[in-house]
């Protein structure tokens, strides 16, 4: 089977981290970036990890999409609140027979994607990765860097497992990367918004870290009820999430140390906030079928009032 | 008729001002105070207000409420979060056949007196008054000063307009309060919540005075689904409240200046928070009544985590 070639677009610590990890296996990776490409372009990409410290020196790094060659797999590394650059980005990037990947958090994303490129041409990626970009290209990979792939259908049925969807997850496998082909893209989606909808909406409106907000019992049961309203969203869109899954989420956040979601982090840095496909795409799935998730709803309130954007 | 004795248990900004107001009209009124006294024994109560500013260089202050008299009229001022402190402050300043008026925020207090004194000894007393202490024995009245008084009852049905509530309210009257005698004090208690549980929590998560949070047409939102909760948990107690009362709370706060919720000068001087009365006691309520409102108890696990207290 001919190697893939892969874009990277939005070069911050996650585009970073996954297209450093692709490069390095052997892969051929070709790096959009905005603030850091002159420095990328001259040092390359400084990865500190648990896994062991590496250096790329030399990395194919652009400032404009329309110089880059097209490549069978692009993924989609940037924030979702750049989204509205996509149009302009995608066409330039992705072969005729390629793939996007969006390895963005929240529901919806491959809907836009697939009004530009077409819907037999998206996939969708769930990315379990802590890690910071700590300088220009230098990129500190905290921990996890698991991912979960499915294909997008125009449908929203579950798009089962295609062979481009497992050569893709094999090419992160070779990287050293945990990769899970999932047949059902969307029930994926839903299964890590259990996590993102109560953790990073209330780090942001209580300024806090995730511990602080496990050790205190009042908004651990708020936690919880949040994630009992996300399983009861999903159930509308036809996926069943598991009573064990709430529970791991919560026993898995209590066991981390102090942790900022990302959406603290964008906060602190006065960043737009990915608040529309995290808590609007959701609402609006569950509204669709009749159903009000009164405490989604408020925290998403209280966000837009906080949004630096607003 | 003879005239009443009064006295003020709190002489912050609220106490110091009523009762300045009620000496200033010619009645006899004792003050307790902790950390003023020293100061006002020695210089009296100063008010600075729109309705014209004035001193009282002389007024009966005490730090011991075994030293008062004991009175017709007792007014509870000081803070709920005080209120451990009322079975050893009120058996020694009301008399056998004297009364004490609650003139404090939330639900529920009444029923934590009336376990001191008996239930057929108890008033509760809504303020709406913006008033500010800004020096020692100095209030700055800012804006409203009206009253609501209602008698309580042992088993919560209306308690009527008795001879004693209409010489209180006369009282306040005489000394330019505008007072009214309510023979519903749960359902006025009820109707003040409308306002005060969505504007006193929100300002305090989300730092925000209530202009914001008009001018955001989010956050308008969630004021009035709040607003809506309270109606819906005013409905278990039995108390009707009108969609003409949460338009005129809405519209009011619309045509007020930049306001800070009590509650959000609470968590800005570091104090703890009248969360129990506010949020607790309602909630009990409805839930006793098998109903839940979520967004309310949301904000009351938000302002749990938030308060310094905690």
């Amino acid at each position: 089977m001919k190697k893939l070639t892969y874009a990277i677009l939005g070069t911050g610590a996650l585009g970073g981290y996954y297209g450093a990890c692709l490069q390095r296996s052997g892969l051929e990776v070709h790096y959009l970036l905005r603030s850091d490409y002159d420095h990328v372009r001259q040092h390359g990409l400084k990865i500190d990890s648990q896994d062991g410290d590496f250096t790329l020196p030399e990395v194919n790094a652009y400032n404009d999409p329309r110089d880059m060659p097209r490549c069978d797999v692009v993924l989609v590394c940037m924030k979702t609140t750049d989204n509205h650059q996509l149009p302009d980005l995608l066409p330039a990037v992705v072969k005729d027979d390629g793939v996007v990947v969006v390895m963005q958090n929240g529901l919806g994303v491959e809907n836009q994607v697939a009004d530009i490129v077409g819907p037999d041409r998206v996939m969708g990626c769930l990315c379990f990765l802590c890690a910071n970009k700590i300088g220009p290209g230098h990129i500190h990979h905290i921990d996890y860097k698991a991912i979960r792939l499915g294909e997008h259908t125009a449908d929203a049925t579950p798009g089962g497992i295609t062979d481009r969807l497992t050569q893709i997850a094999e090419d992160f496998k070779k990287a050293n990367i945990p990769a899970t082909a999932c047949d059902d893209l969307i029930l994926a989606r839903w299964m890590k918004l259990v996590w993102n909808i109560p953790y990073n909406g209330l780090s942001v409106v209580l300024n806090s870290t995730t511990d602080r907000l496990m050790a205190d019992p009042r908004t651990r049961t708020l936690v919880e009820e949040l994630m009992r309203e996300v399983q009861a969203g999903a159930a509308t869109a036809g996926r069943a999430i598991s009573e064990e899954h709430i529970q791991t989420m919560l026993t898995n956040t209590e066991k981390m140390a102090a942790y900022k979601p990302s959406m603290l982090l964008d906060f602190e840095l006065g960043r737009p906030l990915e608040i529309e496909v995290m808590y609007a795409a959701p609402l609006r799935v569950a509204d669709h079928h009749g159903l009000r998730l009164p405490r989604i709803e408020m925290l998403y309130q209280q966000l837009q009032f906080l949004d630096p954007k607003a």
